[in-house]
């Protein structure tokens, strides 16, 4: 997962930029095609479409999701990539069956992750599918495996190279969905409960976002310890799914100053904190340690206010950015770590021992991924903005199926239409009284704002939908 | 170890401040008296001199150090105190043995340490003895029973009384001087490595001041897991002794930079630093982690410049020191923590967790302290010279038993002359070598400046025994 690593396609192959317009017709004769959706263009060809006798090296297209530019969920767009891609030593080449979504891909949308060069880039930390061909001097993967990957980025798309060492063995029973939601929750979960934060029986810990992904993995493996109560923040909605998850005392962010509640329980603070948002939070989170207490902090999720780069909410988090000086460490005997397995490059031995012990665990059946969603290819904008509005409970997933025709665009392969509506109404009457009570509370609820400031747009679509039924 | 919890007999005894001038007779009867060194007051009296009939209360007297107020070595004084103290419930009244001196009690004396109330104070977190009376509600501990005990202060005096729970029964085999040497090293040791550290086999540990009793510690514990490399810093006289212990390579962090030496042999950092010193070596420290490294600050040694409070050492300190963004720490993936034993007060069940163990180890014969030199109480400001120009190697230790008269007054209990003499030679080769170098590493030797500065006083004395023989 070094610099070095980057897919060897993005040099290999071809860029085609056969972007279509979202009402004009597909020149090729790909039976897949339809018109784009809002957001994301579609697929033009696949490898069975193209009808002229051609080189093999070049009658090889594959779709790739690009990012084409910073800003909102329409910049990641659907194109078609021509040309195998070379294999060099160490490397195998995985047919993509499904990736995985995560908060990084948001913050690197908006040109807020350094780890994603510039644009036009494929993005995507982690996939899951199948080795097609294998490079020289690859020893422990052959053609056929069924193989999890991490990778800095480059997986969004159905065909990948990755250093073989990048790819891990899906265990038997699990699916290509779950193994793309595993990698990047688990390891980040992992690492910061057990390397870090040193997880005992007994322990307390506070898990921010209990209904995302890295919050539903640090629960699931919270309770692989003896006693051990986890607090977890989510909107009300979520309090049901994450408590039969293992959390403790769920806690509404949202209506509820989550300092307070924890206090109520623990007096003298927690063991673990794991802080995703960053800012004004990590503070909080700071004087809500108990002696040998430990903060992991690991993102910034406060400065994601809004599809595009919302400079305000930028320096803000910068503004309320943590900053700690050693004698403060010492008189409360007290840790203060940064995560991110984005820059944790060529570490694959780390990275290595944690996947294994999380697969151990999965054996075990003392972990499972939840899925919250699985979207198509062109669906990938309306994935974003589930997670980015945080309405998941669980992992966003993106499969390269081919989307069929029939399926409605704007909407998700597998999800409750019901369930939707019903959140749609609940946000509706939590937003009223929100605005009833004072702004006292402005730092906490931050994470909202976006929501609300989408508001409008999000009404229109509802309305829209209901008009086409 | 609260501030509920300072020595009842603070409150209890009176005090009765017969310091005696050096060259003045003392003016009771007691068999101990001798002329009093530089540096210390003297006993004047113990509970067999009184010769006229008093309330057994009251005829109670015990000698204790007293600082009176912040400043050199000579600020320490021994002092008798009258009446017995009483007992709360849950206290033990100890009759003392032997006595550690640590870091912070250096500091304390320079008024650098805000754990020990303003002085008159008696001075002193760690002690052994055995229990004299027993409080009502103390079911674990009886009169006869030897043990250890941890307290904020108050512990270098003949008789010291504290909650039962501060105390630790002594193993069997252990000498009073060891369980003075215990508590306060290798529960430091222990919750850095294991707690913070959370060290595993195979990994690389930085222990500077390894000669001194924490490093000492630190490096017995590092040898519990398999495979841990130690990286120690002492000066090149000490390489051989801390190499016995368990440091797999000693670094005259004098003559060499230590970085640099720590790089050529990992060149990828290291995966835990322990950090007594502050300022600029904890920038240092920062940068040398690996990712996923974890950098552990305990003190600010390089604070500690001569005899006397050195206003510009602390400014120095002050300037140097170390803060940290969260930013930093995510994208390095590394954690920094603070530990100081005096600020975990009332974690009685965390400090007796570790307690557990480490006596478990040492029952294993795997940890053991090593005891530098023993000291009588009037002795203690050499024993604090000692310390404070690391001098020593492992643990300095006052004695309660009485100075035969005898004895040399300026010299240690139990130390080898010769031993002495030759360190003494060395220690000139080592500054006529420093004097010839460039001035280019100041920072790196600020621990060095207090030798200097008191060389002229320490060659004086060398002189002065000459002379006496």
């Amino acid at each position: 997962m070094s610099g070095e690593d980057a897919p060897a396609q993005q040099q290999n192959a071809v860029d085609q930029k056969q972007e279509t317009k979202p009402a004009e017709e597909p020149k090729t004769e790909s039976p897949k095609t339809e018109s784009a959706p809002a957001g994301a263009a579609e697929a033009a060809a696949t490898p069975a479409a193209t009808t002229e006798k051609v080189p093999e090296e070049e009658a090889f297209t594959y779709r790739a999701l690009v990012l084409t530019g910073y800003g909102g969920y329409d910049k990641v767009k659907l194109q078609v990539k021509k040309g195998k891609p070379a294999l060099k030593a160490g490397e195998v080449l995985v047919r993509v069956k499904a990736c995985g979504l995560n908060f990084a891909d948001l913050m690197a949308r908006q040109g807020l992750y350094d780890r994603l060069p510039s644009p036009p880039v494929t993005p995507g930390m982690e996939c899951s599918g199948v080795v097609e061909a294998v490079g020289e001097e690859v020893t422990d993967r052959k053609v056929g495996d069924k193989v999890m990957v991490l990778n800095r980025f480059g997986l969004w798309q159905e065909v990948a190279v990755v250093p073989a060492n990048h790819t891990f063995l899906i265990p038997e029973g699990m699916s290509f969905e779950e193994a793309a939601a595993l990698p990047v929750n688990y390891i980040t979960a992992y690492m910061m409960l057990f390397d870090f934060g040193n997880l005992r029986p007994s322990q307390s810990v506070l898990v921010h976002a209990a209904a995302g992904g890295v919050g539903i993995a640090a629960t699931q493996l919270c309770k692989t310890v003896n006693d051990v109560t986890v607090f977890g923040t989510a909107s009300a909605s979520k309090h049901e799914t994450i408590t039969q998850g293992g959390v403790t005392h769920p806690i509404d962010y949202r209506t509820k100053d989550y300092v307070e509640e924890v206090r109520k329980i623990s007096p003298k603070g927690l063991d673990i904190i794991l802080d995703p948002l960053g800012g004004s939070d990590t503070h909080k989170a700071y004087n809500l340690l108990k002696p040998m207490g430990k903060l992991i902090t690991y993102g910034a999720a406060n400065m994601l206010a809004g599809q595009k780069k919302n400079l305000l909410a930028v320096a803000k988090n910068w503004y309320h950015q943590f900053s700690i000086h050693t004698l403060s460490l010492i008189q409360g005997n007290k840790s203060v770590c940064g995560f991110h397995l984005g820059y944790l490059d060529g570490e694959t031995e780390l990275i290595a021992q944690a996947m294994s012990t999380i697969l151990d665990l999965y054996k075990q059946g003392k972990i499972k991924p939840r899925i919250d969603s699985t979207w198509h290819l062109e669906q990938v904008g309306d994935a974003m903005r589930k997670m980015q509005e945080r309405n998941n409970i669980g992992k966003v997933i993106l499969t390269t199926e081919p989307m069929p025709e029939e399926e409605k665009k704007e909407e998700p392969k597998k999800e409750d239409k019901k369930e939707d509506k019903k959140k749609e109404d609940k946000k509706k009457e939590d937003k009223k009284k929100d605005d009833g009570k004072k702004e006292e509370k402005k730092d906490d609820k931050k994470k909202e704002e976006p929501k609300k400031e989408e508001k409008k747009e999000e009404e229109k679509k509802e309305e829209a939908k209901k008009e086409e039924k």
